[in-house]
Parts: structure tokens; sequence; C-alpha cells
């Protein structure tokens, strides 16, 4: 793919926020002369924190407001205010929306509740606020949410306490789909010493969302850092083109995905399908696009202070220092808990250490230089230094524990020497009460070293710095890879086929698609009665495996429609009847195609392999350990396409069972790299055959000894059903994209 | 069982600590007159807390110190004191035990280090204060430890700059093996403000170990809650009776178990060992007995709060209130994800709640009651008395995210007035900052309502005090279950068996070892040839399994010595010399007792199950998902013998595997019956045979349909090494537990 193209083509058509974030002048409409109420508020903390724009209240029922004039009508306003922020019951909202696009205005606020959280006369109140938005060409933020604080111009539009304090200036900028939680958020961030650039909630999202938010930030130069909260993404497919510009803007995204717990049953016909869904999706794109993953509100201000640094590791070696016996343990179960390496230092730097060290510090990584060493103050910066230096290294994370007193000041003094003399990260786990070591404290903070109050927090926010540079790393490997020739798939005849389909295909006519995609089937024939299975037996060859064929079967083992091992003919003909009479009692009205006479393939690892086309992402591609029991193992590694080489095999090692295609138990290796272009495939049908193609399992996907390739076992396609705009309500396709009828247009 | 009689038993042995924490007086030997020194500090912080009893610094070289006097030696003290603390170089520590050992000292306390921390030579010195001691009597705590503190008598007997401060009294005991994290943890309870009752750092444990200071504080009235800082027990096999004895005491023992991504490299012969090893079986012991597990700093104190507040859930079902929008989700998935319920309310609390809550509230669990509803306090604090008295929820989680100044104290009013009226369990999540609420805060901290900064924390609390209070009910359950009889194993065959062993057992002598625990084999006999194995297997009838039986190779299907699927005499006769050629290949010098024919097990489900003999947690049992690759699925479970049907069946229960087992994708239910039997069978044979029983697995035990029975596919067993303390060096059997030779002695 040509990511470099991608992205220039979307950024134009970024969201400009400038006139949202630096309003020259800001109508209130609905503006109450009560300072406490909620309508009194936006106006009373613009005010308090200094905005210099000019201010036009908006309500019939004042003349002024705390001193400034009040106007009865949008349509009265003396100019077109930059910003309108529109605080009136639900009901009355479009009208003052619409009289807002007859003046001119570029941008709206909907605080009002009362719209698609409140039911379906809401829903359609909030329908009709995204059509005057479009007709008019209003960006709306909301309806139902808290407002937005930009520090640039000092703009504090938003009601409740937190919007009453005064945040120090910075880099980050938070978009949050919760008011409430956004607060707490910005709070903690506060706290933390992390400084605001821009802080927006965006409630329903009636028409400007999270992601186009986020992307206008990436575009922001005043942004260094971007947070978001997020409930649910109803443009999710976007999430990994504006996660992989924020990339290569060098502007981490730290994201934090509600709801993991809480799916909801789902009744999809596909393993790869009830694999997947919402949590796994918005887990493997945060996965493939270097975004950081945040699963507490402390998580936010602990990794922003990591990114804070403005330092990366070049790969994802750690070195742990403790002075204090064990503790260094906890940071490196925490790092490598979360796939850092906590490596040996190299003999050289062993070399150095040794004279210098206390006799009885423990040099293996976590290294225990031993309370004694601050002794000496000068040894243990000496000691740091040779560490820093070592080339099996990446980052530094020490383990003060509870250094207090001259200790801590003698520490302090030595990882602040360190700290400037290295470009390599360093952190540090320190949680003295900060009466006990106040100067030190100040002196690693004033030196920018990030401090952590518990080495699981130190080794948390390790490791989120080392996975972000590893994705940088990936990104660039990937923007600077030659392109690979696509193999010459069958697009067209794919295409037909699937257009001339409905509901579920047979394994007869998924194996077709399969082919289409230069993926291996069995070889395998479709026999219509017992002496046609045997004269097809004749020609492939014991033993062999026969299934049933059916549009109503889709499961054939549960209904007792399968037989393997076949060894002979008159095996064969028993077992023909027998499985078509089961396959009978089980789904009565079945339609029954045939029976499908295949090879049996022996010493092979089963893996599954599928497309999941979610309605809110669009097509991924799944890897795992496949078998009857593929859902209750739940190995398995997801990927949004497209997906390239490298990816497939990222999905790969990912798996427990890698053991197993690495050639685990005195077994040979599986043929990993036809795995790899499986995937590869795949990736390329999902995306191909979008519009038609709902789910597709390929299990067991047969992977035979390296050099002998993979034949898929069993297959079960499922198309879009007719007509239908998507099968989930959050679907956001477009109607022309939808599976169209069996034409085939090229 | 008979738990009650076993914990009288081990109560009479428990360590009396009276005169280690209430010492009338104390020696200081080896007390520096620098106060600033190591072995100035711990004379310097008794005086600066204002300890009450005598103390006798013992150094030749001064005549007094801070105007106490000094003595020459421990044989001139004035009089015997409780308690010595020596803080000599490590050289001259035997010594000076000795010397307090003549003079009559109950209680030492070795800071010093330079002992087995430090190589063989301190390992020796370490070995000589372990006799001394034991010679005289004398209880140690250390070498290499830091001392203690115990807020009962002001006894401040450590150095570093946390004996520095004074903590607040209260019913915390934290036991610590790391001197300096056991600071931190201390330093971060005290600013949570948990008061403490002793905190004691253990060090190298010559003597006294963490488990006898964890036994002695469940003895000591005033300690209410109990916290372990633990690198590894070499008592490891006393923890689940000190559990047991915590948790019928209702002292909640928290305890964090740290290397648990360091466990190295193992090469045990069977699964069970390989996927077993220390951290799972902490893990293990943990859950079997109740004791929480804490992961980070902060955990200590998030849970310290929750078990202070005194109220256990009577169940795991939690409702969730938030009065903003999604934030509810987090605290949701932080209790979901930790095995909580978050159910429906019940009908009648529905019908009371809808007439009186804002009309936008929604109230499905986690209950969004909109912040608008704090408009009217008092309509809060009813909607939340209504959900608290819902007969279908057990606790009460509260999310008020930023709720500030007027809110929050409306807020805060409601909340403790409920929490006043019920005797529910209540937390609040909520990271308002301090300043902005802090009236609220006030009102909220005095009633006791455990306050957390993060919803994560406050589910994660909730989360905690669940399991608790499961483990307790569970503990009742067990404790007042009629014992049910054993069944009729044939102990001494086996004790013969195995006594006359030595190495891995055959699959055939493995096989009679589970006859006579009434584990049943498929039908199967030994064959020396061909022609006898056609003779078998017309006796036992196709299709059939065929496998070489030698003692050299432990994992026959790596070695290509096993043959499934053979369905006549003619395929039987060729796979039988195959088989035995490719064992031969495999292990050219191989002793072959022959060729196992036994029946083929079909339509079963595989699982693993096997025996650990832990060289510190002694007998453990495991349960898990089978197969060839069982040790890469690694869906397993343990718990350490005896295990009883219930506790089986919560194994079985906790594996992935489960849902195959009752019935998955179409499939006839297990049997599960049967499952458990052999669990408990195991658990019998485990502790009966300890003393020669080292590793056992039955890898597939074949679970047949419901009612059918379980049968041992394969099975392989080792014995104890002969004469050999213990595989491991930290074992610690004694000498005549050992396996004997092959006398039966009954």
């Amino acid at each position: 793919m040509n990511t470099a193209a991608n992205t220039t083509a979307h950024a134009a058509n970024t969201l400009d926020i400038q006139r949202l974030v630096e309003p020259r002048s800001i109508a209130i409409i609905g503006a109450s002369n009560d300072p406490k109420s909620i309508s009194g508020q936006p106006m009373r903390f613009l005010m308090q924190h200094g905005y210099q724009g000019a201010l036009y209240p908006v309500n019939p029922k004042y003349a002024e407001i705390a001193g400034v004039a009040c106007h009865a009508s949008i349509a009265a306003l003396p100019a077109t205010p930059d910003l309108a922020l529109i605080l009136v019951a639900a009901r009355r909202v479009p009208d003052m929306l619409r009289q807002c696009g007859e003046k001119g205005i570029g941008f709206a606020i909907i605080y009002s509740s009362g719209f698609a959280e409140a039911g379906e006369a809401g829903a359609a109140l909030q329908r009709e606020c995204a059509e005057v938005a479009k007709a008019f060409g209003i960006r709306v933020i909301g309806p139902n949410c808290q407002g937005f604080v930009s520090t640039g111009a000092s703009v504090y539009a938003g009601f409740g306490a937190p919007f009453g304090v005064d945040y120090r200036r910075g880099g980050l900028s938070l978009i949050s789909q919760s008011g409430g939680f956004g607060c707490a958020l910005l709070l903690m961030a506060d706290e933390l010493g992390i400084g605001l650039r821009h802080f927006i909630t965006t409630g329903n999202e009636a028409d400007v969302s999270l992601l186009d938010l986020v992307d206008a930030c990436i575009a922001d130069p005043q942004t260094s850092l971007i947070a978001a909260y997020i409930e649910g993404l109803k443009d999710a497919r976007r999430l990994v083109d504006v996660a992989n510009r924020a990339l290569d803007a060098g502007k981490p995204l730290l994201a934090w995905k509600v709801g993991n717990t809480a799916d909801g049953a789902k009744a999809a016909a596909s393993h790869t399908a009830n694999l997947g869904g919402a949590s796994a999706l918005y887990r493997t794109a945060f996965r493939q696009t270097g975004v950081i993953e945040v699963t507490d509100v402390a998580d936010l201000g602990d990794y922003a202070k990591a990114f804070e640094a403005k330092r990366l590791p070049r790969g994802n070696r750690i070195a742990v220092v403790t002075l204090s016996g064990g503790a260094g343990i906890l940071i490196t179960d925490a790092c490598a808990e979360r796939g850092m390496s906590v490596p040996a230092l190299s003999a050289a730097t062993l070399e150095q250490l040794k004279p210098i060290v206390p006799a009885f510090a423990s040099l293996n990584n976590p290294i225990d230089l031993t309370a004694g060493i601050l002794a000496e103050p000068k040894i243990f910066a000496d000691a740091l230094q040779i560490i820093a230096d070592d080339p099996n290294i990446d980052s530094i994370a020490i383990m003060a524990a509870a250094a207090s007193g001259e200790v801590a000041r003698a520490m302090a003094e030595a990882i602040v020497r360190v700290y400037d003399a290295t470009t390599k990260p360093m952190m540090l786990a320190w949680n003295a009460r900060r009466d006990m070591a106040a100067d030190a404290y100040e002196m690693i903070e004033a030196h920018g070293v990030p401090l952590y109050a518990t080495p699981v927090r130190c080794g948390r926010a390790s490791a989120a710095l080392s996975d972000y540079a590893q994705a940088r790393r990936a990104r660039t490997a990937a923007c600077s890879a030659e392109p690979l020739t696509r193999p010459q798939y069958n697009v067209e005849h794919a295409r037909a086929l699937l257009a001339a389909s409905q509901g579920d295909l047979t394994e007869h006519a998924s194996q077709a698609l399969l082919r289409d995609y230069g993926i291996e089937t069995p070889r395998s024939e479709l026999a219509h009665n017992s002496d046609e299975a045997c004269a097809i037996a004749r020609s492939i060859g014991f033993p062999l495996v026969i299934k049933v064929q059916s549009p109503d079967i889709p499961h054939k083992t549960e209904a007792g429609a399968v037989r393997v091992g076949i060894r002979d003919e008159a095996a064969l003909a028993d077992a023909f009847d027998e499985i078509v009479a089961s396959a009978r009692r089980h789904v009565p009205d079945a339609r029954i195609e045939g029976v499908l006479v295949q090879e049996e393939i022996r010493d092979a690892i089963e893996m599954i392999v599928g497309i999941e086309n979610d309605a809110s992402f669009g097509p991924a591609v799944m890897c795992g350990l496949g078998g009857i029991y593929a859902e209750v193992l739940k190995d398995v590694a997801f990927r949004l396409a497209p997906v390239t080489h490298a990816d497939a095999h990222a999905m790969i090692r990912e798996l427990r069972a890698f053991a197993m295609l690495d050639g685990a138990r005195g077994k040979p290796p599986g043929d990993i790299e036809a795995l790899v272009e499986t995937i590869v495939a795949l990736s390329a049908m999902a995306l191909d055959q979008q519009a038609c193609l709902k789910e597709l399992d390929i299990n067991p996907l047969f992977v035979l000894p390296a050099g002998k390739g993979v034949r898929a076992g069993d297959a079960l396609a499922r198309c879009m059903p007719r007509a239908a705009t998507a099968v989930d309500s959050v679907g956001d396709l477009h109607e022309s994209e939808h599976c169209a009828p069996a034409v085939v247009d090229g």
C-alpha cells in the first residue's frame, strides 16, 4: 500500500478547527444571567479566564448579562461570530442551529441533552440538527456535550467546576466522548504536571466526531501528544488512517476504549466473527498503528510523562537498576509482561562494573547495586553511566524504593548527571514521602526525568514508550518497503461468484472462491451418489474424507455430516449413506447438493484463518489455532485489512500456537511462509470483495511441513444480506458500496 | 480433612512474639555513637519515638551513647534484655549470638549483611548462626534485614529514613522479605491513612520465617489485617495452613509475590511440572485460601481501605452507579474482569426507581442516574437507598468522576446517608481535586466510605472484597461439610510398586499405579512380538492403538513409537515392526520392554491431569486441556493437595476447556463427575505417595460422555531420585520422609 499518498489525500479533508479554538467572537445562545446555572456557566468561565474576543449573549429576556450587552436573537447580532454555544432546550435547538446557519456562523457547540441518548424522539431531533448543519455547512460539536477548553486563546467554554480550573499550557490535547470522565482525566493530567493544549468533549457526535478532532489535533503544531477517551466510534474504519497520521507526525496517541467486557451476545455464523467484534478490533487497530492503550485514569498521566521527556528507545531492551534487593523484580515483571526484554549486560560492561561496585552487588539484570553504593555517590553515577553506555541496553529504569534524606539527594545527583550525559530514556520509581526527600525530588523533576510512585507504573510507562518506538520503526519500515507485486488473483471471477450467491456458500462454492485467491484446497470432487463417490475415490486415492454439502448446514461436524479416515470403497459406500441420513435428521428440510469426496490431509497443524467484515471497522483478517474447539481456545490474532507480509508474520507470532508452527515437541516446523501468503490473500479478498462478503472461515487450514504449503480443509463464506444497508445497526457504508446484483462490472 | 483439628494442632506451635514486639529492655550490640551510621540509627530511632524500656548499648569503645551507659560486653550487662539488636560485622555475628544465648536472651535481630546473599562463605556463617540459635533457643530475625517497628510499645528498631516517621497506630501488620520495598509499602499505606500495628523485615530468614511472623500476627488480637511481601518461601507448604488460619480468624491476608516472569528455565519430564512451578503454585495457594493477591504498591493501601470498612458482601453481585454517562463502564469492566457480576436490578427496584429518577436516566446496571439528579439531592439519596435495598445486589460502587463544589457536597451528603442506613459495602471512585470538593471529601472520609482516585482501583478493591468474602463462605462450607468416605485405594500396593521403581515408570507400570487408585485405563496388554500382539488384538478387538514401552522413552509420540487407528491384523503386524524400529532409531540404547496393545478410545474429550510434588509446596494436582499441545495451550488449573470434590469442580470450571466438557458445539457433555473423582484420587495418591512420587501425567485422559467414565490414555510417572534430599535445592523434606527401599511398611 502507498501510505504516503493515503496520508496526503486525507490531510486535505482534515477539519480546520482554527476558528473553533481561537474564535474572534462567540455567541452564547440561551445564556442565563444566573452564573451558577448550566446555561450561565460558559459565559462566566470565558470571562473568568480572560477570553479576549467579543462575547454575544443571546436571550430575549435580558438586556445585559454580567455587564455584556445581551441580544434578542441571532439575527440581531451586530456581527457574525466565529462560534455559537447553544444552551437552549433540545426541541428548540434545530431552529437555533438554522438561525446560526442563516447568520453564517461556522461552528456551533450544542450542550443541550435530550437527543439520541433519550430515545427515538430525541434521535429524530438529532438527525434534524445533522441535516441543518449539513445544509448550512456548520460544523457542530455535540449535542449532549460539556464543552471545551483551548488554552491558546483562553477559551473555557463549558459547564461544571473543572472549567473553573486554570490549566497550565502545554502540548496535550484530550478529546473525550464522555464529559464527566473527560474532566476527570483532565484534572488527573493537570495534577501530574502535564500541560494542556485542547480539551474537547464530543457528546453525541451528530456531526463532528472524535476522530475528526484527533485528526485536527495532529495538524495542530502546538499539540505534541493526543489522548482520546472512547466509548464507541461510528467511523471506526478511519481509526487506522488517523492513527497512522499521528505516528507519521510523531505525536503519540493515547486511547482509552471502555466497555471491554460488555460486548453482549453475538450470533455470527463464523468463528472469525464470534471471536472478533468491537473489543478485539479496537485492540487490534491500536496495536497495528502504535496507539498506546490506556486502561485507567493514572495511565494517561504516567504515559504522558514518559512521552513528554521526548526520548524514544532504539529497541525494547531495558536495564533495571535497584539499590534495594528484590525490589527491581517488580519493574522487571511489569516490563517483561508487556513484551520488553531485560537482557544480560554485555561482557565489556560487566568488566567495567565489577571493580567499582560493592562486593555484594548483583550484576544480573535486574541489577542490584545495593544501598551501600550511595556511600560514594560518584561510584553510583559511574556505574549508572557504564550501564547506560551498554550497547545491549536501550533504556534504563531505576527502582529507588523509599530512599530518603541524604541518600536520596546523593542518588538524585547521580541520576541527573547520567540523564544529562545519555540520550537513552531513563525513568525512576520512587515513593519516599515528599517531605523526606524534597530537594532530591525537585532535582529530578527539574531535569525532566520521568518519576513514578510505584514500580509497576514505572514499568508500564517504560513499556508504553518502547511499544510506541517500535510502532514508529515498523511504520518507517512499511513506508520505505518496496511495494510487493500483488499476485494475480481472479478478482472478477470471485466477485461474480459472490454476486450470484446469497446466505452461506457451500464448501464447494467457497473452495472456488479460495482458489480465485490462490489458496489451495485438498483434491476433491462432488458426488451425488455412492457410485460416483467410489469413482472419484479411485482417482484421488485413499484415505478420504467425505462431507455433505448443503447451504442449510454451515456446521457439518455437529450435524454428523462428515466422516474422516475412509480407507476403502466398502467403507466409503456405507459412510456416504450414513452421513446423508444424519444430515437429514439434523436439518430435515436441508437442500443437499451432494457429498464432497476429499483427500485426507495428515500430519498437518490445524489452524483457522478468516475474514470479518465488521460494520464499524470494515474488513479484518484473523489467524488462530483451528479445529472444532477454536472458539473455546480463543488463541487468535486479528488485523484490519490491508495486512502486509510483515503484519501476517507478526500475527502468527502473537499466537500461543506459534510454538506448534515453529516445531514444538519434535514435530517438523509448519510452512509458515504459505500461511503468511494465505493471510495476505485473505486480506486482499476482504478488501476486493467487501461489498458482498460478510464473513469467511477456513477451519481447519491444514499447515503442512515447511515447503509443502497449506490446504483449506473446510471453508464457510457468508454473503452480505441483499439490499440491507448493513447487518449491524452502526453500519455506515454508503448505499452505493453495497452488494450489487449479480453483475460483474470489472 | 479435619481442618479444625489441624488449626488447633498448629496454634500450639505458633511463635510467641510478645517479648519481641513489647520488649522490656533491648541490647544494641555494636551500637555506634554516630547517630547517622547504620549501627547508630536503631538506638537513635528508639529514643526518638519514646521507647519506654531499658536500652543497653554494647560497645567496648564507648562509656555512654547519647547519655545512656554503654557496656563492654553482653556478659557485662546488668540484666538479661528481652531483645538483642546485632549490628556487628558478619564474621563476628555467630560469636555475639552465642554470647546472647549464654546471657539467656530470647530474641535477636541481625541487621548485618554478608551472609547467604554474599556467596558460600556468607552462607556458612548463616548456617552457623542458625545452629547457635537452635542450640540456645534464641529466635533470630535476619540476618541482612532492616529491622522492625511495633507501634504498641513504640519500638522503632531499624535503620533508614522510614524509621524516623511516626506511624499512626492501627491494625495493619506488614511482614516483608525486602527491607527497601517493605519501607516503600509502609510509607504508601501510611499515606493512604492505614494505621500500623507491626512492620517486620525478615532478611535472609536464617531462623524465623515470614510465615512464622504472619502466623504470630494472626494470633495478635490487635492485628486486624496482614500484608506480606514475598520473594520466595522456603517453607511454602505451610502457606495453606497459615492462610486458612487467617481466614478462620477473619483477618484478611494480602500478599505480594514478586518474580512472576522470572521463573527461569525448567526441564521437568512431565507437562504438569513444566506448567506448574513456583508462580503457578503461589497463585494457586493464594486462590485456594482467600489470600488477596496484590500486584502493585497502591493495591495494598486500596485493599486495606476496603477491608478496614469492616463490611463483607454476601455475594459477588455489584450495582455500579454513575452520574456521568459512560464512566460507570470503567468500574463495571474492572469488576467483571475479576469475576464479579453486574446484574440487572430486580423488577420491584425498577418500579420504585422509575417514577423518581430523571427521564434520561439509564437503569440498566451500570446505572446512570445523570448529573441532573443532584438538583434534588434527596431524590439521589432515595434512589441510592432503593438500589442498596435491592435483594439482587450485594455491594455498590459509585462513580463520581470529577464532581466538585456544591454538586460534590450534595452527593456526599446523600452517600453518607445511605451508607449509614445499609450494611452492604459501598465504595466511591472520585477524582475531583481536593480543593474543589474539600468538605465533601471530609464528610466521606469521616464516615469511612472507602474512596478511590480512579474507577479501576475502585473496581479492583470491590473485587478483592468480594473474593475474600467468597473465600470465607467456601471455608465455612468446607469446615462444616460431612467428611466424605475415602474410596478404598490400594495404597500399599502402589507404595510397593513405587519403592521398587526408579526413574520413569513405563506406561504399563504407571497403569498399574492408576488402577490402585481406581482410575480406569483402556483395555490393554503387553506384547513382545507381532504374533502376541495379534493374539491380544483378537481378544480386545479393533480399532487399536500400539505403543512401544521403554523407561528410556518418556515422550513416545516424538519418538515415532506410537501408532493409532489400527484396524486389522495385517496393519498391526506392519505397525508393530515400524514403531519398534523408529523407537530404536530415536533412542539407540533404549531398553524396550514390549509393545502395549490397547483399545482405541473414540468420541472422548482429551484432558490432562497430573501430580507435581513441588520441592517447596509439596504435592499439587493439575487438570487441563490435554493432547500433545497441552504445554502450548497452557489451559490448566492447579490445586495444592488435598483437593476436595468441590475444589475439583472449581478447577474444571476455571478452564477455557470447560465449555467442551459442558457440551460445546453440539457434542454431548463429558463425564465431569468421573473427571472430578480422578482428580480427587490423584490428590490422595499425591499425598499417600509423596515420599516416592515426584511427577505424574495422565495425558490424554479420555473423558467419555456423561455416565461413561474416563480412561487414562497414557500415563507417565517419575520417582523421586534415591537418597537425594530433594530434586530442588530448596527442598525441606526430612530425610526420614524420603523414598525408602522396597519395603512395604503399612
